[in-house]
């Protein structure tokens, strides 16, 4: 029996507790939605975390089982401990956790310093948006149809900041006449990152089973797979010793 | 003094003189009317060619002193005879050459074997496109605002069926819901690529001042660069000789 | 229970009826020793196929079922049909097929037409080769040590006149001074491609464990995913009555 | 007549002070060294810095007119300011200043904080090191030959845990068995990355006049381009103002 994906859902969850519009959709959390629509995936072992948490939502005995870590942060990104954000990317550099950063994440402490990236883009206000799937054969557009419709979301508008991904999987067409690179993997030392950009607070994108089925197939991709070798967070010395062993072979 | 970039725009040619709407934008020709909008860059020689002059247009002595190749075709491609493509595909990877594929240049013989792409896309009625600036610092985007407007185009839309561009620095936006990557460079062999999307027969891109940058901009990325050894067409074998070099040094 | 992977390896099979040290090393072809050490991979059927069988191999009812083709050429390039080349590119285009290119096949008609390259590089005698692991979390390199000495193989160099790779997974070190980009990948059209240079036919680089590992790993990894809408191999338009969709909606 | 490009080189200048054999080699230090063989190119205003210098050699009114960064460190990486490297990570991602990390410059702060890597490498004793050129078209590339040999380097060996570069120029081969990417370029932001592995403190890579050409042609290649509107660091908002001049047009 294989292994089962340690998924950790982190929230902000400050707007679901101070505005109405945001309650009414989400009453227990957005990482509480998302936890009941992926419930039926039996590979996966789901935990839920919040900003205001003990440690912030992840202690050490948590992060470091932790194989995929699900980021939702807004406006309390400065909140966050920078000692934290250097243990998250280290994880993830070193091939132990994937990570998925969901909507306004864009601007979180781990997306910009694990990807390289001020996480810029123009944004505006709620409106129709179409997902175009621009790499049918990549694991995270599984099932997934040439385009679906999202009747509302934030606007996100190019210029993105971010470095060319290693696979740009979506991109949005909004209806003020703007586009926006939507859904995109990066590779990270050895772990995998995946930034998606539907799931405004006061939109039901999560509701959608499209962007439900991109957030199961994206935890999928970015489970840490088999790694060969112990990877250190330094820079080995190759001393003669090691260089004999080409020799010996 | 340096040397002019020597730059062939080729056209098919058949809609201008067939197509009464084709005509009155581009009564000469779209490659005479890209030739015009170019006249004042002094570092490009420009000649014309077309699809139903001799030899289609490239004459091995022609095409053995062209620096850059803009293709426009779109209902004659099938008539383009393989060994011209074969000749024009080798000329590219072996660096001497840098080409560019205008509109539904898309389904063009040279740009799907240069490329390896079967240049799918999906297609439908004129209408408004905003192009926008993906990568503000690449030489193709130079002076090119965030975004700009184009009244009128055809629509080109998602799933493009595109390797993933070795940088992708236009995308754009369509009034009826679509988006689709309209500027792409690919580096192939030793040659350069660029295709860019707007350009339908019918409507004023051309006239457009932002596309008019675009593309001379593009000529002067493609034209080839000093590149410091000979590249042959074919795999060298490196014999002891060769080897003992390595050691000599 | 979930669907096996249809997986057809193609050889040229006649080094190793003519020369005798091929022989001895693969006496009943290339393609049968790497079935057999596929062997115990329960999700896989393996096919066998050669040049010198009927349609070269790959009659339409064979090619129509198989979700990837491995492919081994190297003296007789030239004898593959074109037909046969455009369905195989075409299959995978689509979406229905991956492609594993092996060792001399990155001169195969397939390889070239497929990826969008002539395929060139430099070549010498048999040697020492150390194959370095470049991204030890991409599936391909699952289980793969940092690097693994291969005794003897045929000498690859550099410039190799490929596209960059969508990912590189793979490079290799050379006894005699040179380096190569020896285990690529590349997404084409909706398929997948990826080409591993070990594998000469007088060296016994394929008993090598981690070879096998690998060219196990690419099989699943090119294996076709659920594509969530039918492809067709031409451009669709995109009528009113479809634009109406979006306005529905 | 056009603009210069404003260089500054900037320099730990430790080794050498402290460091006998360095010194040798490098008298007034590799920043003054690099100076000197770029003094012929009438295109480069060129200004040194040093660690130890008023504001660690970079005070805001000479960064504020670099067009181009080059950066050379090794043991005192850590003495770096925070608030520098975050001035010099800003300039860069708004398209104002190109940045290139020089040899050890892989682990320097600014280096790791623009392009997402924690810079690991493996590394040993000074060998031959053959560099070789695997994108001759590159401008970076330009006047190199297919490749050419360093005496004597340290060692670098992959893996390198820096994400997929935008293009893989160089690639270098050891003496003991190893491989290298020892030219990559990343854009990130609207800005310019290249790094170079090339340039041991003890090791005379400098005095070779490919390495050097490689500088030259880096600087001008990493040099700002004409960014045709204003970059700010920030997400602006899309106001209906802004949206109605779509409308308008």
């Amino acid at each position: 029996m294989s292994k089962k994906i340690n998924v950790v859902i982190w929230n902000e969850f400050r707007h679901e507790k101070e505005m109405e519009d945001v309650k009414v959709l989400y009453p227990d959390g957005i990482h509480a939605f998302i936890k009941n629509f992926l419930k039926n995936n039996e590979d996966m072992n789901i935990t839920l975390a919040a900003l205001d948490d003990k440690d912030q939502g992840l202690p050490n005995e948590l992060l470091s089982k932790t194989d995929v870590l699900l980021w939702w942060g807004h406006c309390a990104h400065k909140e966050v401990n920078d000692e934290l954000v250097e243990k998250i990317r280290a994880r993830v550099y070193l091939g132990k956790m994937g990570f998925i950063a969901l909507h306004s994440g864009h601007h979180s402490k781990p997306f910009k310093v694990i990807v390289g990236t001020n996480g810029n883009l123009s944004w505006g206000r709620n409106q129709k948006e179409i997902v175009w799937n621009m790499m049918p054969s990549h694991p995270i557009a599984a099932g997934i149809p040439d385009h679906f419709i999202l009747e509302e979301d934030e606007l996100y508008s190019e210029p993105f900041y971010i470095p060319q991904p290693n696979a740009l999987v979506f991109g949005s067409w909004f209806e003020d006449g703007h586009i926006f690179r939507s859904g995109a993997c990066f590779i990270r030392g050895a772990g995998k990152v995946f930034y998606f950009q539907p799931g405004h607070e006061t939109c039901k994108s999560y509701y959608n089973p499209h962007v439900q089925r991109i957030i199961e197939n994206a935890i999928r991709w970015a489970a840490p797979t088999e790694i060969g070798y112990e990877i250190t967070d330094e820079c080995p010395e190759i001393t003669s010793a090691t260089i004999a062993e080409f020799d010996k072979k």
